[in-house]
């Protein structure tokens, strides 16, 4: 059985914040439990809060704003590695970790206060690894750690959580090779886990409640990774 | 709290076999659960497989296939709409419900014996219906259903299970109009909760184990819709 636990009673987080010690006071955490934390508290712990009367647009930012807050254009236009699609205001960006994504993962919904947004981490690879560490140091336990983000997808209505950060997670399941009942084999199954795990746990987070937090237990997902290993590589990716 | 059990002990699902029956006597099921049974059970279950020595493939078939079976090409462009892209003898296709997944939903992987393939069901939403139905007249359980089928992505690596049919399951949380902590109104934050419980009951489904469903107790996901509306529509796909 697989359990998903919402971690409750966390204050807003503030740049600063010690989002492992927070989680690991109001958590009971164990050995091969999954910690998933929403990328909004990483990002605002990590001070990656940017304050619009700071920004300057450009003219390419004006252009695709279409009349809405060019300000917010620019910031995403700074966070992207290329524009895939625009449709003002409406930007879907590769982001410089290499995620596709609506508005290069800039986002003012949870942000701390108005006229305000929120950016990804700039490594959440590297954000799982300090929330894993500190959640070992405080607790003694080896946690998997997962940063997740809510994402839209091309074909199918509506966003699911995927992971963009990762520690001490195997992200993708490889069957090729594995034999099923009938001893066919299961060619080119790979499953991205690490996203079903980071949808899994958006089910207990509340989007407006201020749950960032949630613990899965009773998944093995041990291993190493990184939520790049989640990007499928352009030159393979049939669907692009 | 959620919970994710794994139905353990079903016999090979053959053609007229009563999934309801079989899943009831072997999982307890109680109002509000979330049953999520793996499409290839039901298809199985309702016949939904075709030899291929029966198939004559057309030309068309016979260009796609690139040297491999296109008898299987040829199942597949009958399940199809549309061709999405192709890279012989790999097919990316919008299968008649709307749905755009590799080989149009047609797998040979657990198939019921060589030289067979597996196609989805002719109406996923009504084969979750009779579930749900029949799981009420046996158990007297108000459960919801999902049928789940593992679809790769644009964009990123390796598969993920969503839900190809439902019943008694609101399939997408809408957020708008709500306020965050911070009294900011979540524009556009539509969720799609059927695909990530989908997602989440793929990690205790065993793909070469023969576990072909679970369920899911603690998510209140009850409502009405149809997996369709898990469907973008073209015009206001932005990722497409």
């Amino acid at each position: 059985m697989i359990s998903i636990r919402p971690v409750e009673g966390l204050p807003e987080i503030e740049q600063g914040a010690d989002l492992g010690e927070l989680i690991a006071g109001r958590a009971e955490l164990a050995d091969r439990d999954i910690l998933v934390v929403a990328q909004k508290a990483v990002s605002k712990a990590e001070g990656r809060v940017v304050r619009l009367v700071d920004v300057e647009p450009s003219e390419r930012a004006r252009e695709l704003a279409g009349g809405e807050d060019a300000r917010r254009i620019e910031v995403i236009l700074r966070e992207s590695a290329r524009i895939v699609r625009s449709r003002p205001p409406l930007v879907i960006a590769e982001t410089r970790h290499g995620f596709v994504c609506a508005s290069a993962g800039v986002d003012s919904s949870n942000a701390p206060e108005a006229g305000t947004v929120v950016l990804l981490p700039v490594n959440p690879d590297a954000s799982a690894q300090r929330l894993r560490d500190r959640v070992r140091e405080l607790t003694g336990a080896e946690v998997g750690v997962i940063v997740s983000d809510s994402f839209g997808r091309p074909w199918r209505h509506g966003t699911t959580d995927v992971a963009i950060g990762l520690a001490g997670i195997r992200p993708l399941l490889d069957l090729k090779g594995t034999l099923d009942r009938a001893g066919y084999e299961l060619h080119a199954t790979v499953i991205a886990v690490a996203d079903e795990l980071a949808g899994a746990a958006e089910l207990v987070l509340g989007k407006t409640g201020g749950v960032p937090a949630a613990v899965i237990r009773g998944y093995d997902a041990g291993g190493e990774g990184s939520a790049r290993d989640l990007v499928m590589p352009a030159e393979r990716d049939l669907f692009r």
